[in-house]
């Protein structure tokens, strides 16, 4: 069975590997779309970020669907409930979104409610910890079964493979609590700052900015619902109206890791405003902390996504959610050289996706 | 001027009254569309609920929508931007939703921020206290200036007139804490009940099961999006299936003030499950609190609105919500005995309009 | 080894139990205190409460502490911070607060970090499943280590005992939400409602009005730090002067399980003010829920508790509540019978002990 | 009547300034207590802080207490209730602390319960707007009732004139959230650092460390209740320990302003802790912000207090709060150049205060 492994920064190969037994409580699953993420680019172009680089060979991906093949003993295969996010339970053929997280279930996060702070989590195609855990760019994969979230008919293999970064995007909103009725500033337009919009209009923001400094994001924001969008590169006093009375937004999700996008929220954002870091940054940051005092800012991190990943499955399944403007292109992952080179061109691409068959 | 007075129950007049000049930072608006509630009809049948009676002839209605007529001095007829939830100022011609609750803005709790609360509250249409305050089922009224939101095209008046009951739903919504992926009841599916599916699918909730005793009710909870619609009356035990595991739904909203949907609610809510009682009942509830104790249920009272007034006209405006499919008939105030016995019909009828031609 | 075993209400028995042995990550702990909490006295009184009947012979108790006098292989015995609170690891000699609690750890409230809701909860001395899990009045037992708190030096048995219901009050208050500089009322001072005038404080209420309808417990509920003591039996009328403005209590603790305790402090509650409901009834109740809906009460129930059990003992080592004063009397296992009537009476006892020697 | 007056950066000078007339719900309070803040500080070393900065002569002082000299007409002069914060009215003679936050009440910020974020604030002794509001370390003021808060006996002005700093400790704590039973470290043992540790304390911290870079204000802070005082300038490694499994601290409160403090706290707070930030800062400061993402932490602003200053008295007055080790000298107003220099030497003193005899 052959896999995307990176070797070093530009150094990816097909290589055949092993597929594993299906043990108790598995399945095994033939992959048949993979989103290419920010992350994978970035173990691509730089062999990581911050402090964490590739260091051996390693499986890239971790946003993909496929079909089960195989089920292992003790799974329980019957149809469930919509309410537990899953229109069926996976048996052969079921076509399913594969949940990367994998966290310990026991250490002291995980019985806190907060898995995805896990002391022991295994992500797929993360070089944060050594070995580094193999990732889901693979034909073949054994998952555990509670990682199989079925997809409804209708629903494309690439809107399954998006389930992920549309987890992250609803842990995001989450993070932020009720967007009813809220003004929402969203800063970066790349797939995650596109998601959040989806998904704050599907929490119901009444008001949603968007911001980038590359016209094609926009186009994208303004097509899945953003009732604004500035040029910031281009109109850098746009947002400036929204300052009266000590600001206007209510929120602001920050999906660029930009210091200057989210230094000038700081002049647009209410009193008592929550902004919602969700977008990670190249280098450190400086910022007026005196005015995040007195204006008394709720600066919160969002990390990944737990129980949300059920959610984007049956956002996805019943149609509340459209990702279909999202998708740029789907390339075979024996092209996957062209396909992170596209992913990587803003002026072009919002989500690349990878077949493999 | 023409106004529909009620006397007494099943005493319903037409009587002239004054409309007062237009003062200071006021409008006066020629009204067009007043919808009958659940508390206009108690009066209008047992002149009163509890321990709130009619004493004195009272004009009934606060539901209610038109066109300025006349803009006093002082008042700002600037187009604001769509995040003051207004798509303009109300200059003479602008049709605008009448919001009908006037806190007094200086009292303990108005200076919390809970104006709902208010302790000197003057709610048009209200036995609450003495003298009555005077409804708005009349042909002019004036008003503040900030008690008009001005409506979008294409919105019609009974839609307008909706934006109230409306805001009674999105303050319920807002009492449940964030939806966003969760698992939703609603018990009573009259206008209120209906609202709440509406705005909790708003707010995100994925799956929305409705119960009524009625077909006709069900039937429009079905249409404005419930997911699962259960008539209790002819399925008693069809709600049983979402007891497994202790309980399947997240939140629940009663909307009927009826025992035995409260009680049986207690079956299917997961612990920590979140009841907001939207719904008033006719009687004191008895109640198996040791269940509410167990299951650490968090019961929440939801009694009007403040803010989400604003936030319900921008969501009609922006079409973020349809409630069209809830208007059932339009008839003329000159024909209100008529009229109030159609909205007391659930057989028929959802939400009954009056115009006031 | 003996232990109190209870066959039918009234029937006590102290009969010869086999020790298990101590496997890997438990040890075996020499038992020096146990307190007689109010479901015991159903079991004795009753048999039991509710539909949770007494249906074999079962050891009762859950608040004990003891002594640890082996410890099995794997067991960290390394002296711990205080954060973590303990003061040291459970080593042989150790004294230590046994947490009765044990869930499952893998179930889905378990993994939402609700181990009081676990699906396969194994509670000491407890009817609510069959086989009944046998209790804690009992001479040896062993647990898991992490069920073992250390004690700290100059803390009796008799307050080590007490951490289970001081975890129970502690539970309540972190189920209100933050109490700093809140005016609360207590209704019903057993050991519970003295253990949370006690917990409310600590949180930080500046005011805290504790009822009963015994002048003893109330006697206690002054001393243990309440500002104002009525007795409504005596006094029916003197809690409404805390009527003015909607209320004027911003927290209710109901600890009574009285119908009437919980309807009178509707009347003192001010609008959104937060009940926990932490007593159980013999009954259902019926309540004006026209007034928890037009006050928008928030009505929360509390069951036990989790990580609280850790803070009460943090709390009792570092000097931070003192509960002595609620320590009423210290009686042999083999006295049962005289322990539990004078435990049953109000006018003489607040929290009664068994001691195991 | 004689008024401590800023000119510019080292120039006190004593003045003579009118005392208004008393005007309805007004009083005249003679001043006998005023402490100086760090902001007071300030205006005297630097002539302000950031962008603020002295344009007119302008009376220092926002932290007094007095006693009623006269009460103007329509001011309730009856004793309240401790409920509402205060032991009696401002009737003559009432020794009262003075709360120098006036909002507007009517703003948008007002109106949703956040008047510290009045967008007419007039904040005594404070060169944020012009002309400048001009503040209380004057021998003689009228203020409205409401800003009047009876002491109790036993009371020293001196404690009475810290309500203020106190409110700004309860301030930041309560954004903090609930803390029964958290692991709270301070950072920056200040004036309001230590009174942090102190309502920290009082809301159920169990376990709290503070830090500093001086050693006197690190011994006043074990004075009030520190459980562990680290001098990071002598250990700059001490805090490490605290670092196991992704940070051992519940909460942080950010007291210094210091950059470095903040980006230690990074490496001992827990996943989804709460940073509340207090401290201002001389410059903006440069983050790891990818911390705060990957661990989500929540960091937020806090800024001066609302309700929290009729908290502070009545903590003050019923000794639930003990302020007295804080206290480190007074000094006649007329010797404020001396008193201004001791305020400022950390390794002397805590809080000064000035008398106005």
């Amino acid at each position: 069975m052959d896999a995307l492994v990176i070797h070093a920064p530009g150094d990816l190969r097909i290589e055949d590997v092993p597929t594993p037994e299906v043990g108790a409580s598995q399945v095994r699953v033939r992959v048949r779309a993979g989103g290419i993420c920010g992350s994978d680019l970035h173990y691509y172009q730089h062999g990581g970020f911050g402090t964490i680089r590739i260091q051996q060979p390693m499986v890239l991906g971790h946003e993909v669907a496929g079909v089960v093949e195989a089920v292992g003993p003790g799974v329980d295969t019957r149809v469930k409930g919509q309410s537990a996010g899953q229109s069926g339970g996976p048996s052969v053929g079921t076509r399913v979104a594969v949940c990367p997280s994998r966290p310990c279930g026991t250490c002291r996060f995980c019985q806190l409610g907060l898995q995805n702070h896990c002391l022991d989590m295994r992500y797929y195609g993360s070089a944060m910890r050594m070995p580094h855990v193999q990732g889901a760019f693979r034909q073949e994969m054994v998952i555990e079964a509670n990682q199989a979230f079925a997809l409804a008919d209708g629903i494309s293999d690439a809107e399954g493979a998006m389930a992920e970064p549309l987890a992250v995007a609803l842990h995001a909103v989450n993070r932020a609590g009720p967007l009813l009725g809220k003004s929402v500033l969203v800063t970066g337009c790349g797939p995650i700052g596109a998601l959040t919009i989806i998904a704050a209009r599907r929490a119901g923001a009444t008001h949603i900015v968007a911001t980038d400094v590359v016209a094609q994001p926009l186009r994208k924001a303004a097509k899945v619902g953003a009732d604004e969008t500035i040029n910031v590169a281009e109109q850098p006093e746009a947002l400036a109206r929204y300052g009266a009375d000590k600001g206007q937004f209510d929120v602001l999700f920050e999906a660029s890791g930009n210091e200057r996008a989210l230094r000038s929220a700081f002049e647009v954002l209410r009193p008592r405003g929550v902004i919602v870091q969700v977008g990670l940054s190249a280098a450190e940051l400086t910022l007026p902390l005196n005015t995040l005092v007195g204006k008394e800012f709720d600066l919160r991190g969002a990390f990944r996504f737990h129980e949300e990943f059920g959610v984007a499955v049956q956002l996805i399944n019943q149609g509340l959610v459209d990702l279909k403007p999202l998708v740029s292109a789907t390339l075979s992952f024996r092209d996957a050289g062209r396909a992170f080179a596209l992913a990587a061109d803003r002026t072009q691409s919002m989500k690349v996706l990878l077949s493999f068959d």
